[in-house]
């Protein structure tokens, strides 16, 4: 390795206006201004420019000299030709498993529980071990692919390691496929410039921690929209991120851990770029992440639980469901093929749980309400076709969440979010969002949703305010639902765990 | 200095399961589960605690023995009672000057250009002056004291500097107020501290750069949201941002340096804790610093311009304005006291401009038309009362915007933001929000909003097109502007200046 060390500005201006330019810090800014105001900077130009000697490189015609011109370097020597540089250019396609195969059974909807994250480790661990050979694919994390609960992966690879090595190190390898260091600035430095040079990967981190590298991702995000323009710039793979150990899901961390905003973030980016999806189960997150690691050139973020949780979707119906980005959900809907009294949606696999928990208490309590349930996957599905490519057209938004009816709307995020993707929507008057709204501490998992109203008592509290049909019946479970939630504060105080009635309950088919 | 290396984990449980805990990596998690699914974890924890020897420890009746306790520190001395922890306890105001006295002249709104945070930086160099004894103020920023045009500081203090220094070297003292290194991860940890310890501050950087601690503020944010509610903890200073060299001044920066999303970010966090302000000049500017420099347990953003550019009220009409955060702008308003044709709002330096110029392409070309021009300093004034405590109520809101007549809103950052913040307002159907879109290069400062279409031919076009009354006239003027943005696009390419209609262009009164 050589160093050299040069001088601030070499070669630049000396002096300017009595103050030293090279080797200062002056060099670093505009030191010569060409305007009316700053006569004599022009001649300084003229000066330092005579001072590269133009006479000893050029001909009479104004072209380099030969000699000089065949010093450079050609063809992929080129700085600015090396593929290394245009890393789609060296591409490879990921050699990839058949996600079906990893599919959770699910006989019917709510029927069995599956740790989604921990499924979807079992899918990398296959993308590592198919891809082994090309050596292309990397896991980039802050300490987290354990704790993210993608353990399977190290069943085939293991954490790269070049240093040495103790008793009680646990996955550390010379040649591992899986990058972890705590700190996230590295590793979306890391795999910007694994994908930049024509390789796949993806960043696996806490929900609440990716904002680290918010202005990190708005660099590459604008390379990405720029470099879609150049045609010689071909398409890399795509900058994936995995956001689990989520917002609900920090019960023994709390309030500090607690940050759904990194979307809020992203959508600000060219909506040609930037893709959001909320996976509801194991196989939708199985689904969604095969569609992700085969993309190019875009920015894709997908929020997943990690913990056990009830499985909605068998794997046929996952990948219609994912296909279609958003979707009405028959077997919770009661509305037939009519017009319903409320839409209840859903975004995220917490929201989505509650929702559907809510609903079973309509369907006990209010059975003459005719409840549609509509998931939303694909987060920019929401925003209309014109502002994103992934948007729904208005007749088919409305054919989802009507013209006029209430739209209960359980959402993973801050619930501004919403409400900005959806401003434009004929119904957007009567769509009210439950969501993240800094509230939160170390508590139990149920009590985090009901700190931020999002809970299945809220929303059908919601649901019987905006309701006025639901008249004396609604009133009254009104107040039951009033009762329970103080009978949970109570409980969890005492018992430090949620009400077995939250913990066993169950969608009944 | 002592430094005590320790196993991790020390004094914790040995092995656990077979595996080995102290001293290793497992120790970071939980150890120990204690549940029906770990039989024999309890003993093992009982094993533990009675390692500590609580017999040698206690008394019969459970006491600590009173010779051990008076080991501990008393009062002040406890850590948590030591008041450098409750820096609010410590905090002393800042010692004022009268912010009156840095007053640009404004005889009539357009007639004097100034560069904002210029005028700033001389107000802030008395509040240096004034607060040397007390030693309680400091500015932080990386390298861009001089970019954001805070030079006249360096009249009165210097770059805090304890290492070597060279020839050159410019504005370095041991003891100086500002502290300067190009790390803003450094500058809002320090200022964090500092506050935190009963100290005042303000960190000053380029606006696009501020995402880098996107993640700490989140802390900090989150941090005052809690002690806001712990009796014992006292109020400290806020925590002030200004953010300067914002998108439409970054024109030899470009695309990379144009990000004004850091108040998108913001305004996720509680409404009780976060404010942001974007004065259109100097006055305003004035006008708000001296507030968020009294102002406790807050976070303030503060948005302003760095180049001259003309200057709109005289500081006592500053002061009302900032005072309401919001207002009609007479002066420039041609609807008397009845309703307008369209309401032409402005929330930044750029946009007022813009807003301004647009305007009076109006008054020229279709002047029967009834424009009332609204300027926003504070941006909260935009949501509800019942969302944000700065916020509208619904009856000045509609007061101020109409309740049915077309909004041309043109706005300093991500256009999404004012629909966010506004879509519970009546009158939001027909709130029309220009703002950056990202779009932008390395262009001229007038080319930057044509871009991003808040240029005022596009705003004199938008509102053209939301009032058909405008008939012929409208369709001609809409032509006329269309050529001139060609105009615009062919000059800025052959002259790499804006057209002089722009450079000159000015408000007549």
């Amino acid at each position: 390795m050589i160093v050299l060390s040069s001088p601030k500005g070499w070669t630049g201006s000396k002096f300017v206006d009595g103050l030293q330019i090279e080797g200062t810090f002056r060099a670093h800014q505009v030191p010569l201004q060409i305007d009316d105001d700053h006569p004599g900077h022009l001649e300084l130009l003229e000066e330092r420019l005579k001072s590269y000697r133009p006479e000893e490189l050029f001909d009479e015609r104004g072209r380099l000299l030969e000699e000089l011109a065949e010093l450079a370097p050609v063809g992929e020597r080129r700085m600015g030709a090396n593929p290394h540089a245009n890393g789609g250019l060296l591409l490879k396609d990921l050699v990839m498993p058949d996600f079906r195969k990893h599919a959770v059974e699910v006989p019917a909807p709510g029927t069995v529980k599956a740790a989604d994250t921990y499924v979807l480790g079992e899918f990398f661990r296959d993308v590592a071990k198919l891809n082994r050979k090309q050596r292309n694919f990397r896991i980039f994390g802050p300490d987290e692919t354990l704790s993210n609960r993608l353990n399977a992966v190290f069943e085939v690879t293991n954490r790269q390691w070049d240093a040495r090595t103790q008793d009680n190190d646990a996955f550390l390898d010379s040649d591992g496929r899986v990058m972890e260091m705590l700190s996230e600035h590295q590793y979306e430095g890391w795999l910007e410039g694994y994908l930049l040079t024509g390789r796949h990967g993806l960043f696996n981190s806490y929900e609440a921690f990716i904002h680290i590298i918010d202005s990190m991702f708005n660099q590459h995000a604008k390379w990405l929209k720029v470099t879609s323009g150049i045609p010689w710039r071909k398409k890399i793979a795509s900058l994936n991120y995995l956001l689990a150990s989520h917002v609900w899901q920090q019960a023994h961390n709390g309030f500090t851990h607690q940050d759904p905003g990194f979307i809020d973030h992203v959508v600000n980016k060219k909506a040609s770029i930037v893709r959001v999806y909320l996976p509801p189960d194991a196989n939708c997150l199985l689904a969604v992440w095969d569609h992700c690691l085969r993309s190019r050139h875009y920015v894709n973020v997908v929020i997943a639980g990690k913990y056990k949780a009830p499985q909605w979707l068998s794997m046929d119906e996952a990948v219609k469901h994912c296909t279609a980005g958003i979707g009405k959900w028959h077997w919770a809907s009661n509305d037939g093929d009519a017009e319903p009294d409320v839409v209840m949606a859903c975004c995220g696999d917490v929201p989505t749980l509650e929702t559907l928990a809510a609903v079973s208490i309509l369907r006990e309590h209010l059975p003459e309400l005719k409840v549609r349930v509509v998931n939303v996957v694909d987060l920019m599905k929401l925003q209309p076709a014109s502002e994103h490519p992934h948007g729904l057209s208005d007749e088919h938004f409305d054919a989802l969440f009507t013209r006029d009816k209430p739209i209960i709307f359980a959402f993973h995020g801050y619930p501004s979010l919403v409400h900005q993707l959806t401003y434009r929507r004929a119904n957007h008057d009567n769509l009210h969002v439950r969501g993240y709204k800094e509230e939160g501490t170390i508590t139990t998992t149920f009590d985090m949703t009901v700190l931020n109203e999002l809970d299945r008592y809220h929303l059908v509290m919601d649901t019987i305010d905006r309701l006025p049909q639901t008249g004396d019946n609604g009133a009254r479970l009104k107040q039951q639902l009033t009762d329970k939630l103080q009978e949970h504060f109570v409980y969890i105080r005492k018992y430090g765990l949620d009400m077995p009635e939250i913990l066993n309950w169950k969608w009944i088919n």
